[in-house]
């Protein structure tokens, strides 16, 4: 049985697994010249697909509805009519929430897996390491010596952010939501210190005490009062990236926070908005710095790993809940 | 008498004259060896000087209680004991709020008064220009084609941006608080169309109207709702120059906006904090540029006014209020 997820229809705030439908087909697919068969292995889901769910302009367009929800998956070739790819190779890249599914293979990057587990090609080696390392470099432009406060420390991408600074030598400080997530910042990624900021009486005041000298890059995947404490402690030419503002992507009213552009101007700092997919000429040389740090150990990773095709859109819904550590992958 | 301006307390809010105090002294200044005598003939009178006003961190330095103001000045050389500097010459530079002062002459620049009235050295040919000129083109990178949207757009800097904008081929449209200053930005300095923030009852809708390809730059003079109403309007890789925030300059409490992270990293746009003195370096090309554009006419600016020493308080109040076309200045 071939096994598909649709978008049912568009969430409003949080999304729901009635914002989805499962649709189960006994059929058996045609596979062209110049097409091959693809068999989903692992499935990413991403707080951004939340963007995509929606209507409204932005980066990507909206996913249709009725039409299969696409991520990240690493996928095994079953039949191959395409002369580029073998039978039994695994690939990676942008397919449909499908078991099976037909592809001309473009768009699709071939992996090699003895260079990392599948699962690291959505992760680590994947969209999530080139954001974290592009994102930092192209924007951050991190400097031996200076502070960074990364938010969303504990999840996919900010936990990558943490640890290259480090390489790089700056002073690392992770905001995360759990005493758990704190403890693992520092003991698994190498982090100088961390704010719970579930359990944190005043943000600003504790980041005025972790970083007396002030915040020269600010990592920022969450937005929200988060972000409006970091505000308040950045040093002049500070740099904020702006990878993500899972707080308030389930907002269905326009949110408000402390107005920027006071702090912008009074520090001569940047904030910018950082789109992966903006910066793929320097995917080869970022992919290739970071598998040379993870062969050496410099880098480690954490994956929260749901079984089963079933499972993706609760894995999906998860992450609004903060239920993942690291990555949040499925596998089917 | 030699007549002092100083700053007796801080501001709570927008400023009064009862912030100020005169003091009169009956004084014959010493002139030492390399020291020179100004007379005061030109005052600039500038929003940020409220920042500096206040005690909070900022890029420069807080007023100190009890010492006089200072602001761009444009003085006469009255007694020279420095070789640098002739009797009779003019010069300008940050200076107190003093008919007569000594000075070593250090960080005064020498102004040939053939060029333009002397009040423009303090206005397109000084730190105005100069504001206008960098912040557009360092942050903003205008290309022909574009559109820009200017805030605060019949003042100072605004209508020298909106010039600047045309020269270079963009479609320019501006933002001001009356139907006369909309007129103004039309019919002198050349803006394709303007927005009145005290009539209009839809920023938005009328930026969306009148710019219906979106806007690729936003040189922000003022923050608050009208900034909130642009961020709606912004293309992709947008760029945004944050020059002064005037709208919230005067409140006690932080001030909250729409926030503005979802919507850069929507359009990986980015927005800067722009600080003239960062960008030193560049004076003497934005100078030559902009004496350049003068001699020939395709600049032209407006002034404000006002006479008398004992108004700069004044004058200065009246900023906030929006009473200036373009920029204010205090004649001694």
């Amino acid at each position: 049985m071939m096994k598909t997820i649709l978008l049912n229809n568009r969430p409003k705030g949080k999304p729901t697994t009635s914002n989805f439908e499962f649709v189960e087909e006994n059929k058996i697919l045609t596979v062209n010249e110049g097409e091959i068969l693809l068999e989903a292995k692992y499935v990413s889901v991403d707080p951004y697909l939340r963007g995509r769910m929606s209507d409204a302009k932005s980066y990507v367009p909206p996913f249709e509805l009725n039409k299969p929800v696409q991520s990240g998956i690493v996928a095994k070739v079953i039949v191959s009519n395409n002369d580029k790819f073998l039978e039994g190779q695994y690939v990676s890249g942008l397919l449909n929430w499908q078991t099976q599914q037909v592809s001309t293979g473009v768009g699709l990057t071939k992996i090699d897996e003895t260079k990392a587990p599948l699962s690291a090609f959505l992760g680590i080696l994947g969209m999530t390491g080139l954001t974290a390392y592009l994102g930092l470099n192209e924007i951050g432009k991190p400097k031996a010596g200076e502070t960074i406060v990364v938010s969303g420390a504990a999840g996919a991408v900010g936990s990558v952010v943490g640890q290259i600074a480090k390489i790089l030598g700056l002073n690392v400080i992770g905001i995360a939501g759990t005493d758990e997530k704190i403890e693992l910042l520092k003991s698994k990624f190498g982090f100088d210190a961390g704010i719970n900021y579930n359990t944190s009486t005043n943000i600003d005041a504790d980041l005025k005490e972790l970083a007396p000298n002030g915040v020269d890059i600010y990592f920022d995947n969450v937005g929200g009062p988060i972000s409006d404490a970091v505000l308040f402690n950045i040093n002049r030419f500070a740099r904020i990236i702006i990878c993500g503002a899972i707080s308030v992507y389930n907002e269905t009213e326009t949110p408000k926070s402390v107005s920027v552009q006071p702090f912008l101007v009074k520090n001569s700092a940047l904030m910018q908005g950082f789109i992966v997919s903006n910066y793929a000429d320097k995917f080869p040389e970022a992919t290739q710095q970071l598998t040379s740090w993870l062969s050496v150990s410099k880098l480690t990773y954490t994956e929260t790993i749901v079984e089963g095709f079933d499972n993706i859109p609760n894995a999906f819904i998860d992450l609004f809940d903060g239920k993942n550590k690291g990555k949040m992958i499925v596998k089917i």
